[in-house]
């Protein structure tokens, strides 16, 4: 399984890109995969394949309203461990003898 | 008031690095600073010169255990604007008028 | 067109990679694609989707091998834009008035 | 010795930003440290505290201007290693038995 990290904005809109952001998130919310939005990206869990097209899918929703489209996505690819959105948190946690904000 | 992402690994000590993440995360609740950890990595909210402060802080615990770190690290620099950990979460789902996943 | 710019690497095999990165790079070059390796990155030019199909054959190569694998990757997507990874650079160097290191 | 690569750019300038990455470039040009630009960012070769005094640097320069910044860092630090602009490059292409396009 795969964690993907990623954020998408359009340039040329101002500083203000909450609209544009909430309607990849919709796509993100409405695509069956398991996702955890935080303050500065969105992580969700999947396949590669299913990820990469989940991330084609937002740009093209950017892509039909923007000339200048960035996109930043990061992946951490791991055989055998799913259900990693919850469980690295947890393993980190027990590692530290304590809880962490999330 | 800015927000910054990062995380940062040790490369030369296998792929199971939760020992040292954690203690990175010790370093950051301990700060005093607001953060929320997620499945990728850590957001963090305060001055740029904190922010700077609390990553070499943290490189240095690192430091002296790994010969070859990385580090990533991403800023979104907004004036006039604190509790963006809470607000921009709160500004998305107002804007797409619905709850996601956090 | 699009700019993605990334890094892919194993992190269960030590602090050095060059062999695996020796093997992307290789895939990148025999894609007929136009590319420029950075010491921290490698930026290639094309359409998005054949972008993300050079990302997957990247990764598909590394996977055989390694159980955990690390992949960043970052877009600047403009449209009507070509030969970007000359002409940003000339850009900022007209802008500047003056030559940068490349 | 720390490789830093790292883009800054203004979120509320619209969509052409070259005249703030010139002005970025010229103060890196003129920290005395050495650097590669390429189309996404520019690579920085230099100790952490000198790196992270230079970004800051960078960071001020458009804070005068902008009312909302974005900031990626990617540092890659090796104990032992300098000259690592050239020859991270060059270990890869020896792995890989030919030159890459840089």
């Amino acid at each position: 399984m795969t964690l993907m990290e990623f954020s998408i904005i359009p340039l040329d809109k101002g500083a203000s890109m909450g609209t544009y952001v909430a309607r990849v998130l919709s796509v993100v919310d409405e695509s069956g995969l398991d996702y955890r939005l935080n303050p500065m990206g969105t992580v969700v869990e999947g396949e590669w394949d299913d990820l990469l097209e989940l991330l084609t899918r937002c740009y093209r929703v950017l892509e039909k309203e923007s000339d200048r489209i960035s996109v930043q996505a990061k992946f951490d690819c791991r055989k055998g461990v799913s259900g990693a959105l919850e469980s690295k948190i947890l393993s980190v946690e027990t590692k530290a003898g304590r809880s962490f904000k999330t």
